[in-house]
């Protein structure tokens, strides 16, 4: 059976056949050339193609005990789709690249792509293209594609004193799973969940597009506010008991002597959406109101205590 | 010295803005958002972008005692940078994922990015985003933009009955290189040049965009016109006669009881371009004509016998 058979045995072209017939097909307008030829063709309304790419490492973005092959799809694919929405772009396509150690089975791979393919459809987008290798170890690369239709993008600079501060989605929920996980847990379900598989709100995203900066927050919210901060030249002060906490954090906390405001303000991997609006009256509805900008020293502030930037770092970590 | 750390001791922000300042910049005009952002904004003239992605993994396509950081850079980009000339388009930008033990000297990243730049430079093009992780191996990750100005692309369908077969650059070497450095030599240097470096004649595959059909060839010639053949539903002819079998090849093959035709006919990873057109006379100049499409059984056929498709299969060698 196909199911127990390793990537190996079948070899490199069956695989990507095998995957290919498994993925979501392309709307055609969209993509007019999709797998199967040396490049893929997308549309890319305006002139201009917004593109990201983000890499997965086994053992680090992911482990094969606490994630099923589904989830990580999702979450690939997830994570540079919220990188799209944050430019203010729409997605189009999504390309995949897999490193593979030749024992990886069969279909392993296949609930991945399905993974990826149910992900990209929540944005009504397909994989249209990709590379799939041999490896030690298993490393996922993904690249999003998007459109701006003739708008300007949302860019990390465009913050203004005087802009309100707001986000969308939810904080601290991945960080916390995380925590539950490495304690040998598999609950709360929801935190643990939202480690598995991010569910960014695009939606909303897509409502924020007036915003004068967007980030989607991977890193970790004061890091990533951190980093419009510096690429604007500005001061962001956030307001911590603007914060509903929601239950589940405190709930967690308290029974594990953690710290739900600090999940919040620094867990990674949320892809929850902060950006700055001209005034309270333009923050749309479903985004939440946190802080300002101001002309203080460059930096992000809370509760008027200037942080140097958190979050997470590959490397040193 | 900077020379002597590692990646896991300056971190990941650190290694990406030393990074960023090692690589070209690129042209505001291409590119209006570049690294630095969630996402890179990158023209797209046509209302459509060309993409494509490859891996690449230690001991796999590369090994380090075998080629230097610089190389294994140069062939990334080249690999992808041939597979958007490959479908008519012009490449207008790069994004890198690089997946790294926290081991890896920063230096030996650096010169990678100055390899991935230099190659990139050839074409007039930067990388623009990408990211850095850390993982158990080295793993990089290629996206490829372009754009095709109003053009319709060059697929692998396009081929007719009654086209000639033509191929640009130089095939057999990248094998033959790799076959000597698997035996401990580092000669003749330009074959062991040829697998660590690929020099896609990207100016020929320009001046071949009226081709029927066209393909980068990194399997094996016969294996890309196997793919070649099975889009477009023809028979592709060949003939070893109509080959000039370089020097370096011949006498390589001799003294080392190899076949130059075999290594012509089914080495990968050189990167030429094979293409049908209408007719000779509208085969570019630098192109050789070798073969023609036939409505015999679709596949390839070498000297009139029907070839199974050859090539390099990441999985099963």
């Amino acid at each position: 059976m196909s199911g127990e058979q390793t990537i190996a045995e079948i070899g490199e072209f069956a695989l990507i056949e095998l995957i290919a017939s498994r993925l979501r097909t392309a709307d055609s307008n969209t993509v007019p050339v999709g797998i199967g030829d040396d490049s893929a063709v997308v549309r890319a309304r305006g002139n201009h193609v917004v593109a990201c790419l983000d890499m997965l490492s086994q053992g680090v973005h992911f482990r094969l005990d606490w994630s099923s092959a589904n989830d990580i799809g999702r979450k690939a694919a997830a994570a540079n789709l919220a990188d799209i929405y944050a430019m203010g772009a729409t997605p189009t396509a999504l390309l995949v690249g897999l490193s593979l150690p030749g024992s990886t089975p069969v279909n392993w791979v296949l609930e991945l792509a399905d993974g990826l393919s149910a992900e990209a459809e929540q944005v009504n987008v397909s994989v249209v293209g990709g590379d799939v290798v041999r490896g030690e170890a298993i490393t996922i690369s993904v690249t999003a594609l998007g459109e701006l239709e003739g708008r300007e993008p949302i860019v990390r600079s465009g913050a203004q004193v005087g802009d309100v501060v707001a986000f969308a989605g939810r904080l601290g929920f991945a960080q916390a799973g995380l925590l539950m996980l490495q304690r040998g847990f598999r609950s709360p379900r929801n935190l643990v969940a939202a480690h598995r598989v991010p569910t960014p709100p695009y939606a909303l995203a897509q409502s924020g597009r007036n915003a004068h900066a967007m980030i989607d927050v991977s890193d970790g919210l004061i890091s990533d506010l951190g980093h419009i901060a510096k690429a604007s030249g500005v001061a962001i002060t956030i307001d911590t008991s603007s914060f509903e906490v929601p239950e589940e954090l405190t709930a967690t906390a308290s029974a594990f002597a953690g710290d739900a405001m600090e999940w919040i303000l620094t867990g990674g991997e949320d892809h929850a959406f902060v950006a700055t609006f001209g005034n309270a009256l333009e923050v749309p509805s479903g985004w939440h109101i946190i802080g300002h900008v101001t002309d203080q020293m460059a930096g992000v502030y809370v509760d008027g205590e200037l942080k140097s930037a958190g979050g997470w770092d590959h490397f040193s970590h």
